[in-house]
């Protein structure tokens, strides 16, 4: 059951979970027919794209297989929004991705620095990538991605693009040995998925460098412990040693930030960061503090803030700093 | 002056043009002052990015910019809604592309295919960035990217990324050499930039394949005759000599595509069809045959539908047909 009742903190390995409840769906129950006819047809189209060794899109998934059916007016599907749930279903039941079913979510994020991977056959040097970097796939499972050779110490998570650019120009990875990484937003499965595998099976810590604001926070925290949403699949998607690097309230005062570059904050972010104050993950003192902090101070952050004390100061000064000293929250 | 007044349809050319009125911003009118002093410190800090040999974003340049003047309680930005227009107003004043100031745009965008690029140094070969692709950047200027080695006869560029990757998986572009792009939606202004050179300097062909919808048939004219926001830069994002390769609403019949995965035309749709009727850009007869049967036939039409003939339908079937018949609207 994917409901939120079935669904909680482990705290000893800091992920959000899915519990055991577990419920039947059953073709002579009327109230099931439909949903248990859906079930059958994802399933088989599944099974079918596997047998042919090709992949598709959820959106193809469901154009392959709406139809109606034969001397009824009855459709297979009305819409999208009935298959993507019915797949969510299968996936927690075969505890597998939908990667591995051969279906591909939407793909966006980039990752640079001293790695080699092979994709289908492809070596790509993520260090000779120019200006556009290694567009990360939807599929990075063992047996699409491969991590050929590695000199990387840690890897960086940025939450902006444009902030990936800069540090991509200034060449940090090459300087620091490590990968940048930019999910552009709310990474995707792809990314959050690539990052915790670079984590786990190479070793490597991430961290995360976000806006100073709730939803920046928020992104750390779904890199870190896993969604509600996808709590079936946080052994894969969550890096719970992920830490957070910055930006934070403190860094206003601690860099001498300008009042100006600062945003006040809505009603909406104050809400939020109440709300957050009583999330269990946020429940490490620092991560306390900090939002009592900027609910005090009445502002937040954004990344290319940074740039009003000069345009290479996040890759020269700001960053080179908060790693040496390590100066993270949990 | 970039307003619609100034803006006109180039026939011989085919492409959206601004034309030749002027205005003056002068310091000593108080109407302007404000406005005068951004433009100054919108150009002097590209000047001095240029000088630097760095490039950063337009958010990045808002946040370098914007601080209280010394005295005063003005800010010399109040948002970013104000330093955006200053710099298309340079862009335009000057005949220059924000890249050219060492300013990115946004960046989407995928592209695979027998080409050899060089991007700051780095050799990427399109033909071997496995189910990635090469992502596109903000910045595809001579100067950035070079083409190195070019064996495609046409280039294809795609709506939607999902279809891209299906094409991608069935190495379509092996097959049939050719360069396959995404510009994920409506292209970014590097995606454009790319295949106007792609064109312009290759002499390659472009064809276009989007959603049979008002969107679709948008984004189509978007790419051949540049669009009038960026008016002034139709000579660098336009392409004229593009073909539209599909989907069309004939498609239906001709390839018997069940209506069970057609889209009822909504009453935007429908408001859409009757505007886009009348646009120059749209009179030639096919487009004006197509416009009024998708309003007579009141669906629309995504890509995705082709697979319900089959995942590989639109690889093995659908395309090849259309580009050996030269199927196109012009």
């Amino acid at each position: 059951m994917r409901s939120l009742s079935n669904i909680y903190f482990d705290e000893e390995n800091n992920l959000i979970r899915i519990g055991s409840k577990k419920s039947q769906r059953q073709y002579m129950n009327l109230a099931h027919t439909r949903k248990f006819m859906q079930t059958l047809l994802v399933a088989s189209e599944c099974k079918k794209i596997i047998e042919q060794g090709v992949t598709t899109s959820i959106r193809d998934l469901y154009y392959a297989l709406k139809h109606t059916i034969k001397g009824t007016h009855e459709n297979t599907f009305n819409g999208q929004e009935e298959s993507d749930p019915v797949l969510e279903d299968l996936e927690s039941a075969l505890n597998l991705l939908r990667e591995e079913l051969h279906l591909k979510a939407d793909r966006k994020g980039y990752m640079a620095g001293p790695m080699i991977i092979e994709d289908t056959g492809d070596r790509i040097n993520c260090a000779k990538m120019g200006s556009s970097g290694w567009a990360i796939p939807s599929d990075v499972e063992p047996e699409m991605i491969k991590f050929v050779e590695n000199r990387a110490k840690y890897a960086l998570l940025i939450e902006k693009d444009a902030v990936w650019q800069r540090l991509n120009e200034d060449k940090f990875w090459k300087k620091e040995n490590c990968l940048i990484i930019t999910g552009k937003g709310q990474p995707a499965r792809g990314c959050r998925r690539l990052i915790n595998r670079i984590n786990k099976e190479l070793g490597i810590p991430v961290y995360v460098l976000a806006d100073a604001d709730p939803w920046g926070y928020y992104i750390y925290s779904v890199i870190k412990q896993g969604s509600i949403n996808l709590s079936f699949l946080s052994d894969r998607l969550g890096t719970p040693s992920a830490k957070f690097i910055g930006l934070t309230v403190k860094d206003v005062t601690d860099y001498g930030i300008s009042s100006n570059v600062t945003i006040k904050l809505n009603k909406g972010d104050q809400k939020r960061l109440k709300e957050m104050l009583n999330y269990v993950w946020f429940k490490p003192k620092p991560w306390q503090q900090e939002l009592k902090r900027m609910l005090k101070a009445g502002y937040k952050l954004e990344l290319e803030a940074l740039s009003s004390k000069g345009i290479k100061f996040i890759t020269e000064k700001y960053l080179i700093d908060k790693i040496r000293k390590r100066d993270f929250l949990p």
